[in-house]
């Protein structure tokens, strides 16, 4: 299909389309691990720790309290006993050791004294009624065992025992944890630079009130803009490239200045004369596909581009470069299923991957005959999902629409027997064979 | 309990604790929906829309082709014909009608020009070759049918239509259909300002290397920061208060001269005689429950405290207090499973509620007989749970540790039946009876 621009759009024979999962590895192959950086912790939220962390004190640090009460020899027994101080934080009753026929009060948290071993929570006493001029004494009501209601060091965490591995996700608990280890700074894989523009003579600025003949207002940059931000990237907004050879280089040239290590662009990768993406990336980088069989995304484009050597450097990564299709559902699904694992390689991931699961469809769908298809759908837990057990049950969003429904999710049913389906907030949802059509 | 601050700590009877449904049905009923305010686009993500948005204009706007290839007459069926325009974007081919027995060439999105019915895509062509004096001609292979690989004017959204209903919370695909109907700035339910402090005379700041007797880092603060801050709220650090009613009434006021709408501490709510976060509710606001059934989470408290009125207004929403436990596992179930919704309807999310789902638990479990459990643990999807079917299967992190999981999540179990499963990350699973002890 030979074109003025001398470019061959039409080359997309069945033989050069390749499967989800192979676009998913070859991503996956061509992408490595971004560099490490020390951040303040709250800024760590979401992101993947760089290095093993051994705890430098045990935890407890001293035998704690687990209640409000008084520690106690066990050895003594019910009985009444003075209260001879209080342990309650810190420094406490640090002179004061329990003697056997003597207590501490003690609260939850507090270190248990020498001597004591067992604390009896404040139920399980009665404080005894004295004259002003005696000390406080405590009617003991139980029988307490060794250890009783007491955390001793370490309980929680020994001393130099490795309390979070490279690689985990660093979620609230996880930042409350380095907070107890005394971790404020912590080395995480960094946030990857994501440039991000759209193609098109048809586009116009979302501000653009009134629209001309012929013309959209550019939405999927504000999409693809959201959707990284959702991933943790650092977000460059490229804008708009006119379908002209010399825009998309500009936009090119201006992610390598800005050190992107991802460049996405939607729009240009049809078989229009002026999809002028794939030529560019062609003559610039190495093409690694251009045809997937999924539907919608079909033209889903993936290059590499070698960055300029830096000084001081004998190697460096490629720019990562993925072409989505124009149009918006396309453009969501091909990043979702493709460009997030990528960018959660980069981002020190060990598992980067969709979640998966399974849920049966509520509704039947014809399906294409030749490419795996991907829907909008939404799910949710049932107690009954038709087979008589609980599970995830989904209905599709309607073909066309762009409506979004309160959680979009997306699934391919094909005929060849796989059922995947990919939820927006990167899980994906394998359905029931018996359910399609 | 008499104690000499006077407070009595021991009035905790069977009949003051609540189910935590009761608990998350108390704040609930004492928490208002936020105002409104209108921001950019993009800081308008993961927040809920406030109002609800109709399309200005159709889309497409104009017939859009759907694929790159040629804007024909159906009825002329195919043959050789003159390509007499190229319709790509804008103006393009405006003033070129469609004869029949000519063709327009067209890209995909691009406006199919009056006189033209169909578009037959490029594969279903070949142009014919010609001498440089004459039009470009192109034979087309195939009859197409009136409206083929046409999206008419409001196929996918007609103008005046409601594209984003009050209530939807805005991801990536709303963000960009928010932009495809031009809005750039948006009216969403605020943000909710959240304060929040430990208390406790044993905390030393994460910054401390070295701990002196009886002391601990404060991590439940920087935990809670991360947690609120990954339910999009606005979080004011209040820092640490000591165990002196002086120093919380501080933060208190604190609280309420930064406009905080929640109020989070953790610590002092237990039954020690320093445990004043209770006494002090009680006596600058009203407390609402303070024993909750719950394992862990006992003494979660919860109380209202009136803020002073603003000038010019004649009411005003009490700020909602959570003293959570000072354990932090307890803390942080205490603060998903019922902070979190009660923040989600401040924020104007529809359903305020953890999301539920069931599990199978892999390990037999001792149950507390009088209270519900909640337990951390690591769930995922199986092709088998147990019972032949695909399901979700989960097992529990060790106790008393506080190693968290790549994914924590809770459950509870209790011998009257219900089985309930929470989830970190806002999801509560409840597990099969037949798998606990």
């Amino acid at each position: 299909m030979a074109c003025s621009c001398g470019y061959d759009h039409g080359a997309t024979g069945a033989d050069d389309s390749i499967s989800v999962e192979e676009a998913l590895g070859m991503a996956l192959s061509l992408a490595s691990r971004l560099d490490p950086e020390t951040v303040p912790l709250q800024e760590a939220l979401g992101l993947i720790l760089a290095e093993n962390l051994l705890a430098p004190d045990p935890l407890p640090p001293y035998p704690a309290s687990v209640k409000d009460g008084y520690a106690v020899v066990s050895a003594d027994g019910p009985g009444i006993y003075p209260i001879i101080s209080e342990a309650r934080a810190g420094d406490d009753a640090k002179n004061d050791s329990v003697q056997p026929g003597t207590v501490v009060y003690i609260t939850t948290g507090g270190p248990v004294p020498d001597g004591a071993d067992a604390v009896v929570q404040v139920e399980d006493t009665m404080l005894v009624e004295e004259g002003p001029s005696m000390l406080k004494r405590v009617h003991i009501l139980i029988k307490s065992t060794k250890g009783q209601d007491i955390r001793p060091v370490g309980y929680d965490i020994q001393k130099g025992e490795k309390v979070l591995e490279k690689g985990v996700r660093l979620g609230a608990a996880e930042i409350g944890l380095l907070a107890t280890i005394g971790v404020v700074l912590v080395k995480v894989f960094r946030r990857p630079r994501v440039a991000i523009f759209s193609t098109g003579d048809e586009l116009v600025e979302p501000t653009e009130g009134t629209l001309g003949r012929g013309q959209i207002r550019d939405s999927n940059r504000a999409m693809l803009i959201a959707a990284a931000a959702q991933n943790q990237c650092i977000v460059l907004d490229l804008g708009i490239a006119r379908d002209k050879s010399a825009e998309l280089e500009s936009k090119l040239e201006k992610a390598m200045v800005e050190e992107a290590d991802v460049l996405i662009s939607s729009g240009g990768v049809s078989m229009g004369d002026r999809d002028l993406v794939k030529p560019l990336l062609t003559e610039r980088g190495k093409v690694h596909f251009s045809t997937v069989k999924m539907k919608p995304g079909k033209p889903f484009t993936f290059a590499t581009v070698d960055k300029p050597l830096s000084k001081g450097t004998n190697k460096s990564r490629p720019l990562l470069v993925f072409g989505l299709p124009g149009n918006p559902v396309s453009s969501l699904v091909c990043f979702h299923l493709v460009a997030v694992p990528t960018i959660q390689y980069l981002s020190g991931w060990v598992n980067p991957a969709l979640r998966r699961i399974q849920t049966r469809i509520l509704q039947p769908l014809k399906l294409d005959p030749l490419r795996p298809e991907y829907h909008r759908a939404t799910v949710s837990w049932t107690e009954d999902d038709g087979t008589g057990h609980a599970g995830i049950v989904g209905y599709g969003e309607r073909e066309g629409g762009v409506a979004p429904g309160i959680r979009s999710i997306w699934w391919v049913t094909s005929r060849n027997g796989g059922r995947d389906v990919g939820f927006e907030k990167t899980t994906e949802y394998r359905c029931n064979k018996s359910e399609i059509t």
